[in-house]
């Protein structure tokens, strides 16, 4: 049997009706080199923020079952329109939406996960000929009822298709050519990646290099999907991401900024069992994302906690921390929202010890001063003056340019 | 059990938040009046003109089942914004799509038929207290896929949910406050008739007075629905459209007037079985929709036949007729566009030899030359010069006035 690609097309890639047609086009191509096609659209362009403007237009707190009822409609319309778009070219398409493909979620509104697929309907579609165009962003639950996997959640529909259907390949078409070293607009020398491992992409988008969905990448690791994301514009070749990428790894194989940080700081707390889960389970309730948690080394007998959260969630944790201010026992609060995050990723950091020093060095090369440093296996990250980002990205990726290479191959040396 | 009603919503009246905001209201009245309530909405506004547009820029001549898997998105959005507003109002409400609420349907995309409705989502959201918007003009086909049921459709969704849950009634809300005896723009004392026969209405409808689908109301009087015709804005009670009306029937119960036609004359046939299949079934094969078919009384042994298609269909009917002049055997053929059909429709028309002749005698009495006249038992229609339409439709009407009251009862004579 012929190999089974799937692909996935956002929505700047479909949105309008000319855009929809250089996809066909990409898509017809795809078939005619002999493969068996699914793909996984999202909705056009801004279709999702109107729609959520108009519910909004209506309450502010609209229901999330009927939020997901009204959401939906956009994927549908998106491959309605391809699979035309695909028959004008001569092919046989056919456009299903969630139920129609068996995607089956579980129940949380605006995010839920996919549980299971049946594929019946999908494969009786493929053995009669046809190029399969799903609506992303969708499931059912067990009700019946549309559900919504979270913004953006196309890429994981498609993974999990390439998952259950056994496809080849997995291709994820954006309006970027690939998986960078840096992002360019900052650091004018950073390459392309021809691959990068999971591992690393993982930690490359959770420190702010938002090109790919973490679900995404994170189900394509556990099902050993073989993941592309490249242009749909471009049309070159992209950044292939797998388990092994065939090389000894790169100790560093990416550099992500993340301006969108605020640190609070609480100081003065007593040193006993209990302290941290007085602190963050208030906040975790609120449902806030608290990331790069710090604890003061002791000297005293006091200690010092801090941590980032989102620039939009300072006030909010700043509020419930406030409230909540006896019982946990903290003396003060300070907060600082003119930082950003730089952060180095690479798998075979753990094996280099020299990395991080070389990141150190660089910075203090180019004067910049270290406020906080959280560090992983596979990745280090600093706080630093936000003023001073776009220097420390560049005399950062300057200090490991070799590592980045994709030559790169076998003299690290730290 | 609390009585059931269904009501249904067109686009003009769900267009925009504010206009949502207002059906709800409305809904949420006859469900604290102690109904329990369905609903059935259909796009907003211009949604579907504007998504067959999207699918026109790919392709002239879409396939029928993507198309409508792109429309059945319009409705499914009207509902869940509707369910928004009504739980705004602190209303328990749940949107369903025709897969959701059971809808089942032919598979003749864009023109399908219901075929049966599974209730059981239906009937346990209306059991669990809830207000239930159903997605109007579309149902499912066997396979899963959705089909729509032709434009204006949702009327007869809202009737077939009437007659299968039991309803007590089935409201139509629309941007008239009723029917008619004559259209009020061309007749001013045109009257609003407090209730009709369905027999009645389907002539009215089928006359050109273009209020509600004939579907629906066929379908209301196969499975006795009563049916109302009410204004969404006004709050006035309507029309009731029943079986028995619950007087004497009225010799005459309203008026239509239809611009849209066109007359073709064909000429010199001979007098023998078959020719008006060799004339009509070459017309029927390109689908035209031919009415007031006339043949001429033989005098010679030659016949001539006329009949009336809409403007729009004229030049293809003649290119058809030409092109079998031969096979068909006439002499010439001629058309007339100047041409507009009166039409006086009343159930008890059959028992009242006088009402043909009052009608006449109106026209005579107005300088109108008749045309051409075709009568069924409830029913007459003239084609007069277009021109004449209005001086015409006021003479008849001002006629019949007493007949059009709704206090007629017993007076009427010829």
């Amino acid at each position: 049997m012929s190999n089974l690609i799937v692909q996935k097309y956002g929505g700047t890639s479909v949105a309008n009706g000319e855009r929809i047609m250089h996809v066909a086009k990409t898509i017809a191509k795809t078939h005619a080199e002999g493969n068996r096609v699914v793909v996984v659209v999202s909705a056009q362009g801004h279709t999702t923020d109107r729609l959520i403007e108009k519910a909004r237009g209506i309450s502010s707190d609209a229901n999330r079952r009927e939020l997901d009822m009204l959401l939906v409609t956009g994927e549908q319309q998106s491959a309605a329109l391809m699979a035309i778009a695909l028959q004008t070219l001569g092919l046989s398409a056919v456009s299903l939406n969630a139920a129609q493909a068996g995607i089956e979620a579980t129940s949380v509104h605006g995010n839920a996960q996919i549980k299971k697929i049946q594929t019946k309907r999908l494969q009786a579609e493929l053995d009669n000929g046809n190029i399969v165009i799903v609506a992303g962003f969708q499931g059912i639950n067990r009700y019946g009822d549309m559900t919504t996997l979270g913004r953006g959640a196309s890429d994981t529909t498609a993974v999990a298709l390439a998952a259950v259907l056994g496809a080849s390949l997995c291709e994820i078409y954006t309006d970027v050519d690939g998986i960078y070293t840096a992002d360019p607009r900052i650091v004018p020398n950073a390459k392309k990646l021809d691959a990068i491992t999971y591992d690393d992409m993982l930690e490359l988008a959770s420190s702010g290099a938002g090109v790919l969905h973490n679900r995404a990448v994170e189900m394509a690791k556990r099902y050993s999907v073989n993941l592309v994301l490249r242009s749909s514009m471009s049309g070159t070749p992209g950044t292939l991401i797998k388990e092994d990428i065939g090389v000894e790894r790169l100790s560093v194989s990416g550099l992500a900024i993340d301006r969108n940080v605020a640190r609070v700081s609480v100081t003065g707390l007593p040193d006993k069992p209990g302290v941290a889960y007085s602190i963050f389970n208030p906040l975790a309730k609120e449902k806030l994302i608290v990331d790069v948690i710090l604890l003061s080394v002791g000297k005293n007998e006091t200690r010092d906690y801090c941590f980032t959260v989102h620039k939009q969630d300072l006030k909010t944790a700043c509020d419930v921390l406030m409230k909540h201010q006896e019982r946990i026992g903290f003396e003060s609060l300070s907060t600082d929202e003119n930082l950003a995050k730089l952060t180095i990723v690479g798998a075979g950091m753990a094996n280099n010890a020299g990395v991080a020093a070389s990141m150190f060095e660089a910075l203090f090369e180019s004067g910049v001063n270290i406020e906080t440093i959280s560090t992983s296996e596979i990745k280090i990250t600093v706080l630093i003056d936000e003023r001073h980002i776009a220097k420390a990205a560049k005399a950062v990726h300057d200090k490991f340019e070799d590592m980045l290479s994709e030559d790169y191959t076998e003299t690290e040396e730290s």
